[in-house]
């Protein structure tokens, strides 16, 4: 399994990713499920990528095709116009690839499940977030709901629910992120450290600021601790129930 | 969906089920998904189930039927030596009502999911707390990990993993209980108030604590609204991510 959120600021974008993949649990690898694709000063694109890892990869393969490689040359990631034009890219790879693939995975009986989490800048236009389907499609963050999540989502979606806001700091947001990540890991086998970070500042049409955040992290530690203790401060607090 | 979670404690258990029962987001209903069996003074049962019901109703028919209106006649809830043995009881139970709608639910794809947690305390055995799959076996719980939860269960689990413990006061396992559900109810539209609540004292060998939560019940509210505040507090506490 994976586990990648993404939050949407008004300052920003936080990205985070874990980087285990599985063919069971007897069977664990580390892969990068973040990527990104800039041009300083013009635009910045994030990726963060859940499901099967040949397809993801297969999808990646493709977006970083020079045109002259394609068969059908047309919009790349870095030369499209806008960021509703770049996540019709990536959908195009993910359709692509499953046609490659997809008929061979359900002589299988397994099922077509990648999906990405695609967000960043492109000149003027404000910073966009999506969440693109494994069907190519995909929908658009707004200030009601500001956040997208793949993977394994239940554990840390409690968290973002109550706290996530668009007018938050993004330090503020990548602690989140992190607390998040903090409940998934704790609870799902499948979904394991480092963490990759990326926070994008909006107009800075650059990438700044990027972390993989481990088991050794003073901060990821320092966080994991205090909010366990804060979590039975809390409860303590509170009343007990009459019964 | 469900959702249903009973801890074990060293001073008794506490079992708490949702009301909410759906074919589709369009189509819900209000069931108890509680029920319990006692004979004062020399026994408790309390069983919380999940999954199809159609078959937990046909579970709880044949458990019900008097003896006399058996095939085979044989142990009963009523009967049952000790929890071990009682908790078979059920088992077989679901056993012939997967032999009854099994196979007809296996021609329309439909998968045989129905599941309980069952517990109590019979004679001068201490509790003890059953997980009963939808094969009719089962496990037990222990001090390791106390509780268990059947049915849409990934949401509230990240609270009982940090705060539950055997040595809890009923009071406080009721308020854990709660906040579970609380963070459930939140995200999972398909698990629906009111929840009932089951708190069985050790050697009581009496139910005397049952309450039935409904969305005006105040300390419900007040959890709720408190909780949130505290966790935001917590979250305001901890130091930004240094991007």
């Amino acid at each position: 399994m994976t586990y990648a959120v993404a939050v949407k600021l008004e300052r920003g974008i936080v990205f985070a990713a874990d980087t285990r993949t599985n063919a069971g649990v007897d069977n664990i690898a580390q892969y990068k499920k973040l990527t990104c694709w800039r041009i300083p000063g013009e635009r910045v694109l994030v990726m963060l990528s859940a499901g099967n890892l040949a397809v993801s990869q297969a999808v990646l393969s493709l977006l970083n095709e020079a045109p002259s490689d394609k068969e059908y040359p047309g919009t790349t990631l870095y030369s499209a116009q806008n960021m509703y034009r770049a996540a019709r890219v990536v959908g195009e790879a993910l359709r692509e690839a499953r046609s490659i693939d997809g008929p061979s995975l359900e002589v299988s009986k397994l099922s077509f499940s990648t999906s990405f989490i695609f967000g960043g800048q492109i000149g003027d236009e404000p910073p966009r977030l999506f969440h693109i389907y494994p069907e190519g499609n995909f929908i658009e963050a707004t200030t009601d709901t500001p956040f997208f999540q793949i993977g394994e989502h239940k554990y840390g979606k409690p968290i973002l629910d109550r706290v996530a806001q668009t007018s938050m700091k993004l330090g503020d947001a990548a602690k989140l992120v992190l607390l998040s990540f903090d409940s998934t890991l704790r609870s799902n086998l499948s979904v394991g450290l480092p963490i990759d970070m990326l926070t994008y500042e909006t107009n800075t049409l650059k990438l700044e600021h990027t972390k993989r955040i481990g088991q050794d992290d003073p901060y990821f530690k320092m966080l994991s601790g205090e909010w366990s203790k804060a979590l039975r401060a809390a409860f303590q607090n509170i009343e007990a129930f009459d019964i």
